[in-house]
Order: structure tokens, then sequence, then C-alpha cells
């Protein structure tokens, strides 16, 4: 199969230009000037399928580094499985995702990778890799992570929160980072002070504090920006390449730029819900079906922040500063019936998370319509960082001869509307983002050469994506 | 003329891949899968030229935006003409310069830059932009300023140094800013509080102090630091993007630092005699034939910085931060002899300058050798960055179709030893690199599309280069 | 003549207690257990006069070191002679103050302080010093500011404001800095950028942009803060000590906590305008007499600032976190009536200045009412500090033996209020503090063992006050 | 018992002047002119002793805020008892002392200082208070600190340090500090990452790396600054005041001016031995008895720092900012015998502490010799803001009518040379601080009006000091 995609604008995380895309079976092989009269010789002719990006840009594959399939959580598990996720991703104009196997206390690390294995093998939509949860660092755990970068996980997560469950304490985290350190793993963390949280929560619950909106205020902006600290004080020590996940709080990014201004290989990403959501909307939400627990829907972790605090004007400028450097989603979606539900009077047993798989790459995009990004910084946030920070780059990120055919055909000129009855290919029962509108379309998605979506078409198949071994991230100093 | 660069490894500031370069003419018209195999056509056949770049990289000609050819200063005029100087440049992989045009009080901008077009055309081995250096600034400047990027020239310095030469003062600062906002023009600062360096020199002189060291003593770190902040100001008050030039103070990248973090418009460029030379060295430099003036080699403003102080460290890691965006030479070149001896006796009377733009890619590419910088971060600081920040990227700056194949193959497995018998070829009597030794070479440089440099040959011609109209800066967020 | 004052709370800058005060002539000479009981002597029966300050606060008379009696300014004077203006300060507790004697360019130094020394000699209230304004820093200024010392007169204050009337460009400044660092004078700096500001001023009038208000848009903070940085490196940089005047924007302040906390001998007053009085205010001005032209009652230098801004609220905190150091008032009356009037249709001829001298002690002491500051930080801000920063302490601004009578009763119980019909000595047709209300009173108010006010009523006399030789700065580290 | 000290120089913490002191009993009854000629009264004539200190400074007796007299610790025990201990610190001019007693996991609150009370009462030299030592925040603990105010202790301390000893976690710091936020406790900080520290010192010695230097190698600064940053933001997120004890790293002072410029009631106190004292010197002891052990006698928590990375000059240069406001001593004074000899072949059992009670005094003017401190800011570091800090001012700090006449009569003509067969008074079989020359001597001690020192001549008796309660921090924002 060979696909030519011709008249686009191609743009990468440095800039634009007009050029011709040739893809032969799952590769890249050439960019051209476009219609390639120079080249000498007839391309167009020769290829089996002609794809006219004119007025369009022409993007290498989102990719999504952080996303929680299945994941058991609080009584319950995520309800996207790895094929409802991945085939949403796909609709929104990701190709790659990098999900989070588990180990917890007392559990083998091999045992824990082996079951994301074979929770997402065979499938998949779209190519997907794995970073590992080290729920209980001990000895075991420790000497299991040394294998880690042959199985391609080049990446694990503790967690600052969530005592009795995942949370790692400072001695564990040393340990851990000590690894990092010696390896070149890189060290992933959910910075919240979780026993501080645990005991706020506790007293706001006693205090019939229940509703979700108390989530958000037992959640304190200090206690992420704490952690924050805390994990880039045992980075610095140990010499462990550190990356934060969600990053919410803007003291919490003042942390990370003032880390990497002295040079330090800290790194942070944030989500859609930081950039657009806010607390104060969670508390104002209502409804009838649900009154005021629909607040629910927006219950995640770290959780929303106050818009009068400045929270999230403080991200978009962390992104556009380079202090952020990444937009996943941390896509861990939950439906209200059944799941969200079970935290009904008493907002701690509301199962954290949002689903955003499907709509990154457009609400990024809206950012660049309402000038907060550039286009190439959009490109560089969703998939060409996200590739060099994950061990990627090369095979996806990039649009280069021998790249995988990973492509995104994006209509400017087109107009997407959110919402549970329109688009929404998530196995959810309600759009956390009901409402939004995109000026823009994703058109085309091409993964590693195959179309799987074209116009509002779905033509892949379960079990498309195949799993990357992933290298060493590509992004340190 | 059609050449095929094969084998090589082409690097851009976010990664690097097997690809061969296809060159039409002028420009690059495809880059491809090695090889090409997959392309159904006989590429090589087809093409003039075959260069081999196995084991070496590819990667887009050097942009050095900061020269200064036949600039008059001091009674004298820098040594090297647009011919020799570009000629140099060639020889060291930069195939463009953004040099100054010179406006000063009294005169019209257009006469200036007249005058500058004048010096260059016809005589240039590569291609050339313009700066408008704005020396004063009155009415009749301020309207003229709003004709430059009709011109192609998108940006202006100011000196907050050199009283009675090229001086600005605050209020001439803020109108000049004012314009820079209106319009888009980029602001470039020296920022030396020339003032007060002026009173210390005086000092210095008067105490009988008057050997070259002194000069770096006058120009005390306190009045750099100073000017950065009160420039940063200005453009904070304005809204005026601001470029600082030659920054050599760790303190002054800490202004930028503090700026950059809330989102200000503000860049830095470093040289590579910040990053490599230092005071100290200045101060134990003595000759047989210049006894203790042989200091004046390394004369610049800004000046050399104590290495006890850090400066160098900090400038190394400020490119890492990207709290400095990118690397030029500041190319001034005096001789010795006739030149530099005008300030035997009195330091204030050295012609401030030193010659670096043949060696600019291979110190810069010895700072991947020591691992203080990547081989991606080497291209971007010394082509991508500067053809962003210039208005030049797509034509320049990158390795893709339609851009200009300015193009050069650097062997990382070669080496370059510098020296004033060995390799120069810019007009000055002394090399300010003597001695350096550079763990690669570079081994061929195309300049749109023509091979000027191979091997040890000289192939190229004067009037090769063009002038370049240049867009507006594409690096603002 | 020898008076005890009993029964009262004794206040320092550390502290309060209950004590008795003997004052013997001109001078305390003892302070007591209350009632003496174990003096083994009737003390009370001993003297001429008990004062009765059961229930209220003893506090050493408050020092202003901030005031401009008869200042020739903007083609007119201040409102206040020597001896309305001391009278007025002796009516609202104020005891001492340090007025400005003016040097202009090509004036001699000696011939300005004389001139001063003229105004003042036999018409004031209360004790005076001096610190000299050096309008014209060359050869003979600097010369002449070696003898200043004898003079009793060891500060002197520059200007980076007013262009063509005090200003002194950077050169000047650095030596006077330069004096200011070998003889130990202090160098006080009124730090606002004039150059710029007077640009702002001119393209506000040229756009019809006339009223008061813009006055405060013109001296735009980022002026206040640049000036304020220059100002600190051009002290690193000699190693002068540094005070900066009516302090008024929050980022100016930032600047001082960032160089005191490197150790930096840098200090910083501010004024009750700035702690009160906001931007928001003087736009909304307006009245039936002078329509918008009302705002010029507030008309100063440095500006009131935006409370949205939040400029109000840091100088607070910064008076409690000792970044600010000290209250004083920039004492500067002039009338609404021929005098304020001169700026109507261009506030650049309005001239700069509020008066405050009466009412200074009272509107810090309602900052200890409403919580802002503690008691002790009250006297040490209005009294303790300026006598130490300005080489007083010991005769002035502490209650100990050997140290002058001055002292305060000030009643916690009292009340007063401010308005122009009410308490006004100052000679101003307006009170810039219309409807301030005071929840403390001034009782009673010795000056040199002297009770120049008692309650409601004035007993002292033209003349009362002597000139103060005063020593170098005790508070330098 | 009437005693008069004359023709002295009365030193506060704002200034000095000659005055003379009356004490009638236990209390200051007045401070008075020298001589007294004006008071009308021959008061010489009238009291038991005069006390001739020309040419000498009378200042207020030193207050050691920080001692752990018997301390159990390690499986010994602190060698000096209180009534040694208490001694040796009249000895040097410290009239107050304030202890720690301890509640550890289980134990009551109530029992503890019951526990501290008996071993205190009727055993001490001089005047004592306690903190109270809370090892085991729980419900019972909690509810505990309500009552300690009654009992004259008005602080806590908490361990971030020393897990399964005194170590609490961030649960049991936040509910203590709600607790410190609701009744006006000032909550006190052992500052260091106790569960990392333990990881690397277990690591160490796992290495073989056991000699005492290794101490502080294993406490890293960083995990001082963490913990310290963690503590600032917990007290933040609670509205506690924080006092942070014994801060030796630079980094903690950043953190600790970070939080104070932002204006939040966080104080921090440093040690002689942080002052004085380095890692370097640590690492390089040795001797003929104990080897390389040598270094034991200084190991401490938080561990000397290392010289090279400037953390004594940082800790002066706080000291003169402000940004530390207090000096104690930490003294835990462990012999080397049978004590510190437990950890030979294994740091972590040589029991923590110094003995620096009998010096601390002459420590810190030694400062002022060195042109450190000011001698004003000497008193203040040592006297009145331990006093106004913990509660104690206008008895203790202060030298004033009512004050308790505790009196220090320094010589800054006499001289003390410290070593352990010259002045050592504290119950330890070395003298870390052996060698040391004071340019100073602690000539008379008065503690509540009893002469306890006198020369070289030791006149008072166990059981002389009493136990002090406490009012809440007077030095509060």
């Amino acid at each position: 199969m060979r696909i030519l995609i011709k008249n686009g604008t191609v743009v990468s995380a440095t800039g634009r230009g007009a050029a011709d895309v040739l893809v032969d079976g799952e590769t890249i092989v050439a960019v051209l000037e476009p219609g390639s009269a120079r080249l000498g010789f007839d391309l167009e002719g020769s290829v089996d399928t002609v794809i006219d990006a004119a007025g369009k840009y022409v993007i290498p594959g989102g990719i999504d580094a952080h996303t929680h399939m299945e994941l058991p959580f609080g009584g319950t598990a995520a309800s996207d499985t790895f094929e409802s996720g991945t085939r949403a991703a796909a609709w929104g104009g990701t190709t790659t995702i990098i999900d989070f196997a588990v180990q917890r206390t007392g559990e083998r690390v091999q045992d824990g990778l082996a079951a994301w294995h074979e929770k997402a093998a065979g499938n998949c939509a779209i190519d997907y890799g794995f970073h590992q949860i080290i729920g209980g660092v001990d000895e075991n755990a420790l000497a299991a992570m040394d294998g880690l970068i042959d199985e391609g996980v080049t990446s694990f997560k503790l967690f600052m929160a969530y005592p009795g469950v995942f949370y790692s304490d400072d001695a564990q985290i040393l340990r851990a980072m000590q690894k990092s350190a010696d390896t070149g793993l890189l060290t992933m963390m959910h910075a919240e002070n979780g026993l501080a949280i645990d005991v706020l929560a506790e007293q706001l619950v006693a205090r019939g504090k229940t509703d979700p909106y108390f989530h958000g205020i037992a959640r304190a902006w200090q206690m992420e920006e704490e952690a924050t600290h805390r994990a880039i004080m045992l980075a610095h020590l140990t010499g462990a390449p550190l990356y934060v996940v969600h990053v919410s709080a803007k003291q919490a990014v003042e942390q990370l730029a003032w880390a990497r201004d002295r040079g330090q290989n800290v790194f942070g990403e944030t989500c859609p819900q930081y950039l657009y959501l806010s607390l104060e909307e969670q508390l104002g939400a209502s409804s009838e079906n649900w009154g005021r627990f629909e607040g629910a829907k927006w219950v995640c972790s770290t959780p929303l922040r106050s818009r009068a605090e400045g929270h999230q004007d403080s991200m978009w400028q962390a992104l556009r500063t380079n202090d952020l450097q990444m937009v996943s989603t941390d896509h861990c979606p939950f439906c209200m019936k059944d799941q969200k539900e079970l935290g009904l009077g008493d907002f701690r047993k509301i199962p954290n998370g949002i689903g955003s798989i499907e709509h990154r790459m457009d609400l990024m995009y809206q950012g660049v319509v309402t000038g907060e990004l550039t286009l190439e910084r959009w490109v560089e946030l969703t998939s060409t960082t996200p590739a060099r920070m994950f061990g990627l780059y090369g095979t996806k990120g990039v649009i280069q001869p021998g790249a995988d055919a990973d492509l995104v055909v994006y209509d400017p000129n087109g107009h997407t509307s959110i919402g549970i009855e329109k688009t929404h290919h998530m196995n959810m029962d309600y759009s956390a983002w009901e409402g939004f509108e995109i000026d823009g379309h994703v058109d085309t998605v091409l993964s590693r050469g195959k179309v799987v979506v074209d116009g509002n078409q779905y033509l892949g198949a379960k079990g498309d994506g195949r799993y990357l071994k992933r290298g060493l991230s590509q992004y340190l100093v």
C-alpha cells in the first residue's frame, strides 16, 4: 500500500511548510516538494491512494503519554477497555498511547506488566507502550526495575498520594530514584502530599462536607506545591530525571521553573482539564439527575483548581514558557451510573478520573485558535515532545523518512462539537467536555500507514495497534 | 544542477535520522529514506552529483545573526570586508549572516541601510541580511523605522553603551520600543550601562590602570545585569519583544530567566568567547611581541568575564535551559598591528571586537563532544533558532522541501586545529582561538545548492551570496 | 523644670512595660518602676509637674525624616514654612523633622545648605536636621560632600526623575555613590526613571489626557521598579549604602527584598498616602469646585498606585516583613488655589506633593488598630528606626536616660477626626486626608522637656526647635 | 538587697547608652542617668552593693531557648543534669534556659511534662522554662496540647527526622499545626527528612563508610532544605506559626527567606556550631586517643556543613538580614568515653549532640569583634528576641523597670580562652570548642537580683532558678 498525502502544510515542532508526504507500507519514505515536479518522476502515478490535504495541516499523530485503560480503582475499574479507549483516541487524532501497568505492594513487577500486556494485546486500535507503576517499592521491585528497559518500559511512576494504595514514602522514593539515576529510567511522579490530604478529606467529611466540590478543597494547592518541591529535591539528591504528571497548581509550576532554571532535569505535563475547567464551575454544577453530585463528573486528582487564583492562566503560560513540556490526558474514565455514584455522600469514594482521550488534539488546537499557543507548539506539546521524552522519537512524533506513518490531516476550517450525543466514542455515560466547540476537525488519521479514520468513518480494526518497545528518554540534557 | 547527499544522518533541532537529501538547483526538493529503494525510481541515477555522507551529519547551514563586516569603530574599521568575512564564514559551515547596517545621530536610516547594501552587494560568498543599528533615535529615525519591514530588515539594535557614539538614553529606547511593539520589529539591545562604565574606565586610566585587562574591570557585570533589567522593564512597559545581544554575565542571564518565567518575549544570545575564554586568561596573557598588551586580542564588549565567578558555566547552562536561545559570534575583527595597538597605553582606545565567524560551528560542536550540549541543540542554537528568531525559517534553518539548499556535511570523526597558520581565512593578523582543537570537521558546504567548500577546497565565488529580505520573527509567543 | 510622666505604658521598638519617666530640663534622667515606691525617695514630691498617663502610651516623639518646607517647585513653593510645618508636626506628635536642603546644577552645595539654615533658624517648633539634595553632581559638589559630615548632614538625596531639575544621570549617581561608600554618607534616592516617564507624560498630554489621574499613568510602576533596581546595582557596584524614598510599587519592594536577602545595605521608606490612597480613588475624584481636577489634591511622585494591582497591601506587608523600614511623609504641601491649579489642563504642571506631617503618627497608629502593625512596630517605624537610620539614636528615638525628652502621651481611647475644619494646622487650603477617622489621640507632646501640646492647646513657640547635627547612620550592617 | 550597677554602657536590641541600673530584690526598679546627680537623692548611698561597670557593657542575661539536659537519647542520656548544665550556663552569661520536655508515642503529654518538672525542680542555677516535644501526635496528645498554655508551655516541637523515635509523619504534623493555629502555641520543627536520611545512612554503613564524617554526608543539605520547605507549606496551609530549630544549610535559609518575604510567620534559629565549625574540619579530625573517631565530638543533627559550599557564611549573613532571628545552642552534651564511643564502627550509633551552653554568649560576642554582627544585634539574637519569641519579654530579655534583674556585665577588654582545662563547667570529658579564643569576658552575672557569678567565682546555689510560665509568643506579626 502506497499513499501520497499532497498539497498539505506539514507542521513540525519548529515550523511549517508546504510538502507532500509519501507513505509506503507502514512507513514514511519521503517528504517532498509539493507536486514533485522536480523529482523527475511521476510520483503521484506510482501510488495507490492520494489524499488531498490542500488547505489543511499534516501533522504527526498525537501521542497521549498518560492513559489508564481498565484501571482498577476504588472498587471499580476505568470504563474504557484498551479496545474502546484506543479507538476513541484514533477518532481524535491520537495514534499512540502510553498506558500504565500496575504493580502493588507485595506483587511482582513482572506480573503487573504481564497482566497489562494481556489486557492490551490484540485489542488496540493504535500503537501502545507502557509505563510501570511501582506501587510497592521493595527489594524485589527494585531488582525487577533493572529488567524494564529490556521490556521497552523506560519510565515508572510513583505516588506521593493514595496512602495504602499506591503510596510510596520518601525512603521508597529515594531508593527508586537511585535506580532511576543508575539506569536512565525516567521517574514519573504523582506529586500530592497524600498523608496530609487524607486528613483534610477526613475532617471535611466528618463536618458533613461531602459534596464532590470538597474533593478539590481537600487537595489544597499547597500540598501539590509541597510534593512537587519534595520530588525535585529527592531527584536533585539522587540525580534522577523527574517528570511530574498532571500539574495543576501554579505554585507547582513555579517549583518546576525554579528547578529547571538551575539546569535540573525536571519536567512537567498538564492536562486539558487544568487548562479549561475550574473548581468554581465544579462548585456551581448541578443537574436534575444528579443534583449537586453533578460535580462528580470532574473529580480527578490532582483536582480542578480555582480560576480566581489564576491556575488555568498559569498552565497556559507555562506551556508557552516551556516550564511545562507536554499535554497528556490522564484519561481515566468512569461512568456516573454505578461508578462515580459510589461516592454519593462521601466525595472520597468517587472514583478519580476524567475521560479526554478523544478530545485532546482538538482541545489543544483550540488553544491555537484563541492565541494561547502557536501551531508549532501544538504539535510539539502533543506529539514531538512526548516522543522525545519517552523514547519514541524517530519512529513517532515527527514526519520524516523512516518514521512510522502515523499521520493526521487536520482541517482548520472544519468544526467539532463535543457532546455525548455527537462525537463520543469513549465508554462513558457522560462527556466531561459537553458543549465545547472546536474550530477545527480531525479529517483523516493514518496509523502505521493504514487509514483508520477518514471523514466520519472508522476504518480501523481491533488489533491494528502494536506494542512499542520504547528507548530511553531522548529529552534529557 | 542536481545533487543527492546520501547515507548521512540528518540532524534537526528535535532529532536525527538516516535520510538522503535531494537538491535541485538552489532548493531542497526532497528528504528521503536512505537509498530510496521504495521510491520506485532510480533517484541516484537522475542526479549530477552524489555526495556520500556516510558516518557524517547533514545539517542546515549555520546562521550567524551577529556580524560587523567593515564596521567603522574607534577611528578604524573592522578588518573583514563582506568578501573576506563571508568567505571565512563559508569555510566554517556558516551559510547565512545577518550584519548590522548603521545609522548615527543626525543621519537618515535609509542612507545607513543603503550604505551597507553597497558594501555587501556583489561581494558576499553566502546569503546575507541586515539588522539596522539605530544610533540616533529621533523623529526622522522613528518614522523611517516603519519602512524597514518592507526592506526585509525586521530587527533593529539600540545601545545602552557607547555614549556619544551609538548610545540611546531611556527616552529614546522607550520611543523605539513603542515602535517595535507597534510594528513587530524586534528590538535588539546592547545591554551595558555605558554612562557608568565610562566613568569607571576613566578612573582606571587616571590611576594608571591602562592594560587591556582593565577593559573587563571597567565593564563590571553589575552594569550588564543592570542594563539587562532596564531593557526588560522598558520592554515590559511598551510590549516590545526584546533580544539581548552578547550576554556574558550570569546575573544578566538570571534577569532574562526571570522575565521569561513570567512569559515575557525576552531572548538572549551568547557568543563562543563567553563560553570558552575568561578574564583571568586575559589578565595572564603576555607575549614577546606585545608584552601585557597581548590581552588586547580579546578586548570585546561585553567583556570576557571571570571564570572564578562562574560566568562561563552559567552560559553553557543557560544554553541548555533555553534561557539563552542562540549563539552568534559578534564577529568584529581587528588586527593587532595598526588597529588593536591604537589602545597601547589606554585600553579605552582598543577597538572592541573578536573575530570568530569561521569557528562558531566548530566551537559549538566541541560543546557536543564535551557533553555540554546535545547534537540537536547544536543545530538549534546555530541555525534553526536564528532562522525562526529573525524571520528566515523555511528558507533557512531547516532541511525540508522548499528550503534553500544551505547544507553542511559535518564529520564527527574529522579534526580541526585552529590557528593563524592553519585554518584561518579571516582578515586578521592573529587568531583569538589559537590552539583550540576541535573533534570534528566541516567537510562540505552547500550554499543555495552550490558546493562552495569541499574538503579543503574553496569552490565558491565573490557574489555567490544574495540579500535576504527577512520576515517578522517567527519565534515570538 | 522637672516633670514626671507617671502610670503610663512605655512602648519601645521591642516591647512595652509600665514605667514612669522622669524628665529634668531637656533630658530624660530616669525610667522607673511605676510609683517608685522602692526608690526610697519621694520622687513625685520632687517634681514641678506630674503628667498622669494612666491608660495611655508613652512613646518617643515621632521623627519625620522626609519633609520639604518652603521647597521651590514648579514655579511655586511648598506652602508650609518651617514655622507652620513644624508646628503642625508638633500637633501630630512629631518632634523631629529632617528636611532637604537643595543644591542645583551650578550652585555650591554650601550655599544650598546655608540657605536652608536661614529658612529654618529661629522658626521651628521642634528640632530639625537636614539631608542635602545634590541636584548637580559635579567636581565641586563632590568635593563639598566631604564637608557635609562635619555639618551634621550625613545623608544626601539624588533624583533619577525630574530631568532638567534635580535629575542625575547614571555617571553622576556612580560618582556620588563612590563618595557615599568612601565617607559613610547615606545615599537617598528618588527612584523613578524620569527620562521614560517624561516621554509617557508628553504623549498623554499630546493625546488630550490631561487630567490629574494621568500623572499616575505616566509614572508607571515599571519605571519605579526599574529605577529601584538600577539604584541597587549601582550601590552594589560602589558599596554605597542606599535608602530609597517614598516607595509605592510592590515590584519596587520586591527589588528591595531581593537586595536585602543577599545582605546588601539597602533600605526603603513608604508614606501614608501609599498605604491608604489609590489611583482608583484619584480617578474617581470629582467635586463641585474643581470637577475632575479634584484629583490634583493627591498628585505626588511617586504617584498613588492601583489598589486592584495590590500595591497598598504590599506596602503594609513590607512594613511587617521589614522590607520597608520606615514611614515618612514626604510632606510637600501645595494649596489647590494658585498652586495645584497651575496644572489645570496639563497634569505635568501640577506641583507634586501631599501634606501629611500632622497626621503621620495618627495614620500609622490606625494601622495598629486595624491589625496591620503591632504597637511596637508603630514606634519602630515612626521614631526608633528613623533615629537609627539617620544618626540621631540615643538623643532621639528612644526613651532612656540621657535622651532628649521628646515624648508623646498617646491615648488609645481618644479619637481624632481629620479634616480641614477640624484638626488642621498645616498651611493648605484642603486636607489630603479629609474624613479619615483615627481611633486614638495625641494628648501631650514634650519637645526637649517642654510641653508644647497639651490636650487641645498649643503651648510652644516659634524657635523652640534647634538644629540637630546628625551622626552617621547607626543602622548599617 | 539593693544593687546599683553604675557607669556601664547599657546595650539593648536597638542601641546603647550610658546608664546606671538599680536593682531592688529580684527586680530592676530604675534605669538612670549615670551618677544620678539630677535625681535629687543620694541613690548610691541607699544601696547595699555597687557594681562598677565602667568600660563595660551591661546587657540583659542570655536566654538559651534550646537545651536538652538529661535527655535520653540513643541508649544513653545527655551528660549535663539540670544542675550542672544551668550552672555552666550561668558561668557563660546565660540566665534563662528553655529545655524540652519529652512525650513519646503512647505516652501522656502531661506525664512527660511532669517528668521534666521533676528533673529540674530545685536543681537549677537559673530560671528555666519548657517547650514540649510531641513525639507521638495522636488524639490524646492533641487534646493534651490545649492544656499546655495554662502550664506556661507555649511551644512544642515536632521532628521530621528520627523515624521510630520522635518522628511525626505529615498527617501528624498537619494535625498538630492545626492545633498550633487554633491555640497560638508556636510550632517548632526539627526539619530534616529522616526517612530519606536513614536510607542514605544505612547505605553508607553497608558500604563500610562508618566514620563520624559520614553522619554529615548522610544528612545531606537537600534533605534539610526539603523538610524546611515542607514545614513551611504545612504551616501555610494550616496558618500555624513556625519556628525551625538549628538551621544549618544555606538552602534552608533561602526557603525561610522566601516564606518570610511573603509575610508568613516563619522563623529560624541557628547555633554556634553552624557558624564556626565545618564538615571539612570534621573530616580532617584525628587524634592519638580516638583516631578518626575524633570527629564524633561534633556529631550533631542537623550536621556540620561544608565550608566550601558556603553554609557558614550564609548563616552569618542570615543573622544580619534577620532571615534567622535567634542563636540557641541545642546544648545536648555527651562524653566521648562511654557515650560517643557507642558509635565506634557505626556513625548511626553516636549520640547526636554538642555542648555549648557555657560559650554561646562569648562565641556570639566574637562575631561582634570580627565585624559579623553589631553589638546591638548580639543582644537581640541572644536575649531580646528569644524573650519575645517565647513569651518572656518584659520579665526577661530587656533592661527596664519591672524586669527580672537578670543582668550580665560583659568586659570587651577581657579575654576568654576556651578549653577543657580552662573554663569548662559542663559535664563533658571534652570541649567542642577547644582552643577558641574570645576577645571579651563575662565578668558579673545577676540572676533575679542575685550575683551568681563574680569574676571567677561562682556564688550561686542549686535551686536558685525557678520555673517560668511563659506567655504566647510576642513576636508574631
